[in-house]
């Protein structure tokens, strides 16, 4: 006799998710992980970033067949040539894409089915800052705002309540709140 | 008799960079700005961005003719199948570039000519934050490296001193040190 469960939820394996997480449990040691990317400057605002290789579960991850390439840029009015998205644009997407997988996560472990989660994220930035113009503006955003359309099979307190838990846990939206220590390193040959 | 100067450094037009500073310092109501992304989620841990408009100079921005796509993913481990970089890799490239951009600019501005800017970033998680397994570690990195080599034809002092003023003005460097208020919508229908 075969049992079929239907363990994939929003296209999320729980059964592997569930023996993730007893298996951090009860060995700590194997949620480190490190993230990496290396960057080159092109010309002018153009600059370019490949991610690939990262450090977990105890060894250096050898399962990524791909190197991801990303490309930063300026509009015309900041002095580029539109290369790619600018950085701080970037920094909206990384936020956006946590929350997004935080949320889809939270709702497989919960059992809610999703059906759609979009979003739309701002962030008001007085540029005077950044270009050294004024040293009262901040640099960055003063505030991001994040707009959530999420549906499912579940009634809306629910869903509140995933996206709530998704806040609570997302690792960029953690880190765009409370901020990360940065060390920078520089050599000149 | 026509005189040429050469107000391209590092492929960043000063001319242009001095007439925009000047223009923002007169009218600094012209600096008020905010980008934004559009996030859409696939299937699983794939999300993908849209980046076009943005608001700038006191109206919206209508130079920008091309409309950039980020898909987001995490690898197997994480539960993904690597339709892309996870989010915590997309906030390391975007403080990378960002950093990078503002080294660029702030040499174009000293009139220091620039051969190379090359980085590598990396951020330690410990995944038990984000899965939600203990509350003890953070969610996000616990802490961010960044090591810049940076060449270019000034004396060593001087390209350390770009690197320095650039930490002081880039945007992403002073969300992800700093933070940022985050306010997050949610609607269900």
């Amino acid at each position: 006799m075969t049992v079929i469960t239907d363990t994939i939820r929003n296209g999320v394996d729980t059964e592997k998710l569930f023996v993730t997480l007893d298996l951090i449990r009860a060995q700590p040691e194997l949620a480190k992980f490190q993230f990496r990317a290396t960057n080159r400057w092109i010309d002018g605002a153009h600059n370019r970033s490949t991610i690939k290789g990262f450090y977990a579960a105890g060894g250096e991850d050898t399962t990524r067949s791909v190197e991801f390439v990303l490309d930063a840029g300026e509009p015309a009015i900041l002095l580029g040539v539109d290369t790619g998205p600018n950085p701080a644009e970037y920094l909206l997407h990384a936020l956006a894409a946590c929350l997004t997988t935080t949320i889809v996560y939270v709702a497989a472990a919960r059992k809610v089915r999703l059906t759609s989660v979009e979003s739309t994220i701002t962030g008001e930035m007085d540029v005077r800052g950044a270009l050294g113009v004024d040293d009262e503006p901040r640099n960055g955003f003063s505030r991001i705002g994040v707009s959530f359309r999420v549906t499912g099979d579940a009634p809306e307190e629910k869903l509140r309540e995933v996206v709530s838990r998704a806040q609570q846990r997302s690792a960029v939206y953690d880190m765009v709140t409370n901020g990360v220590p940065v060390a920078v390193e520089v050599t000149t040959d």
